[in-house]
């Protein structure tokens, strides 16, 4: 009955939700406070309280039929104005209203962008590990997803193997910094020579490689660490955003693609995307919660509350041997199986009631994907758990 | 740069969009009170108040975290239970939550349904007229519209010309009913004859054919017509239903399928259908919005206020000379072009500044769509004009 795509799909699907389903079930018979569940990129922050005000302040004050109605599928000028300000301001740009379009979700800008791009068997780049899902964003257009490693300690982009994988069929590079599932955060050096390499190409095959550069988690930094802004680096740069991190709106399905006006293509590019928007079904992002980010653009998400755990979990896996990714960014560690199958790590993992993801959804086996963005109580909980953990493997 | 398939749906965009555009700059030219914009189905009926109540319930006592996090692809368990419970108590029906699958507006919802069914080269048949962006939907995964033409006077669908249009590559037909753009209610004894005509398919071909009845116009209905339960008439059939109209939430993008049990390859449809809505990037329906209309199932957009429209201008253009089809449902009125070529006619209405929609962008050349989810004193506004059409047309 159903499209030999979508059995793939089906069979392939995505391990995090199952584990999330899973995380469900055991909290069912253990108690949700005995089950330590770091499958899903779910915060655990609530929104900041300005959204619940924007809100109030929109149905008390706007008229319903423009606060629920039908724009542009681009989203409302307004909006698309307010959040072009925002980014000249934290950025130096000078961007327009015509510069962004509301979308539904950073899941949602990025279908809109392989659509309006790819042919069939067209190549995507991404550095892995990547979000699994960017194979089915890829596929859902017959294109084809290339990945190639990072660098195998600091997970940082390898330029240098970027350049061997680019081809002339090759449309796109998809970077997402910081990074999920590793946590890291790509240095200016690093950009810098990924940038060269794409122009370089460019040149070579005459014609665009655009970089999307999917940046949900960019106001989710410590320590100061500098997240440069993509297309200061590089032209043909289309940034995809969301606030499902920022204002903790997940479910919301609230985002934006920066389109920017030295895009190669730039008015083909623009018309073709909101046609996009319109034709897979979105037809605009969700209208109330344009309105209500835009009164929001300055707030902030609690990052020491992920701050809190990040520091307790990296200290204690040091101290008991683990190997991992220091996070400078996200919500994710990324830890070192123990064990050449990292499978039967994560099932090790279940024992101690430990819910974590295994490599292998992200394209690199080997090692393991923890969400930390869970309450305080979740990761003080699990720290037994992982003692015990590196005893069995004998760490240290 | 932009993708082949992309470069056609371009070039054919929506002519009711482009329209709407040209609407707005009228207004600024003319002031919007002496425009007549009829093109764009964006209901000027507001949200029923319960909306706002309930959202404001919704913030003042649930948990954020809740209320604007990931849950299930399907939905919230409990809003899908409800909107179960408000069809089982409505249509007799016993669905369950796992029958409901809540979706970013019906357009979200084919979406879902064409990606889960559709091979490449699949065929799916519909009724012309119909809701132009149906080519797109089914396009986006490779299959092939089809469409037959419904009875010439009462538009109808006619069960012996789709008969005659399904082939062993059909996989589904899209019924849609209260009518866009005809503004006609399907009898009970036409589904009959086109259920009838399924079921024969289905044994001649020995596959499924599913009926994809789109209803977000189930609520807007006139003079207590029956709109039958499709489900109850023929198996195979999934509902998709949008709250863009009933509760006038267009720009929210919230609506549901129905999947019912009793359909060929349940568990593998669901199954498919769910992972389909994740990977096309919705993810899922707008959390804050799933909750939101839950607690509205009982709520009813004032109907009312488009019966007087209806009226108004069925009244008017009988007594000018225009011809139409008598709208039993929608806020859709669905003229003949006094002139062979349509486009001649919205041309010249133009000059009236009256905006309507060409047939044509219906796959129905000859006749054009008049919109009249618009305020009572745009209808009034408008009459003078149409008198002058006929003037000049030498009606009656």
């Amino acid at each position: 009955m159903i499209s030999e795509k979508m059995k793939g799909y089906v069979k392939n699907s995505s391990a995090i939700r199952a584990m999330f389903e899973e995380g469900k079930k055991m909290a069912a018979i253990y108690g949700a406070e005995n089950v330590y569940d770091f499958s899903l990129g779910n915060p655990n922050v609530p929104a900041p309280e300005e959204v619940a005000e924007a809100i109030r302040t929109i149905l008390d004050t706007e008229d319903p039929v423009l606060v629920h109605g039908y724009m542009n599928n681009s989203g409302y000028e307004d909006v698309r104005g307010a959040v072009a300000a925002s980014l000249n301001k934290r950025f130096g740009t000078a961007y327009e209203a015509k510069n962004i379009l509301m979308t539904v979700g950073a899941a949602g800008g990025m279908n809109v962008f392989f659509k309006t791009l790819l042919n069939p068997g067209d190549e995507v780049v991404t550095v892995s590990p990547y979000f699994g899902e960017y194979r089915s964003y890829v596929g859902n257009y017959d294109g084809k997803l290339i990945a190639v490693p990072a660098d195998a300690v600091t997970f940082q982009p390898d330029a240098a193997a970027i350049r061997e994988a680019i081809t002339e069929r090759t449309r796109a590079l998809i970077l997402n910094s910081p990074n999920n599932p590793t946590g890291a955060v790509y240095t200016r050096e690093s950009l810098v020579a990924v940038a060269e390499v794409l122009r370089e190409a460019e040149e070579k095959y005459g014609q665009p490689i655009y970089l999307f550069s999917d940046e949900p988690y960019r106001e989710i930094a410590y320590d100061g660490v500098e997240i440069p802004w993509m297309p200061s680096l590089y032209a043909d740069t289309v940034v995809g955003y969301s606030y499902s991190k920022s204002l903790s709106l997940p479910g919301e399905r609230i985002g934006y693609l920066v389109i920017p006006s030295e895009i190669e293509g730039f008015e083909d590019f623009i018309g073709a995307a909101n046609t996009a928007n319109r034709i897979l079904g979105f037809v605009n992002a969700p209208s109330l919660m344009q309105r209500a980010v835009a009164k929001c653009l300055d707030c902030k998400t609690d990052v020491a509350y992920y701050d809190t755990n990040r520091k307790l979990l990296t200290g204690h896996l040091s101290a008991t041997g683990f190997t991992f990714v220091k996070p400078d960014g996200a919500f994710y560690l990324w830890i070192k199986s123990p064990v050449a199958d990292e499978k039967e790590f994560v099932r090790k993992a279940k024992e101690e009631r430990i819910l974590i993801v295994p490599g292998s959804s992200f394209g690199c086996a080997g090692w393991v994907r923890l969400a930390y963005c869970v309450a305080k109580e979740t990761v003080e909980g699990a720290l037994p758990g992982f003692t015990r953990l590196a005893e069995f493997y004998g760490l240290k």
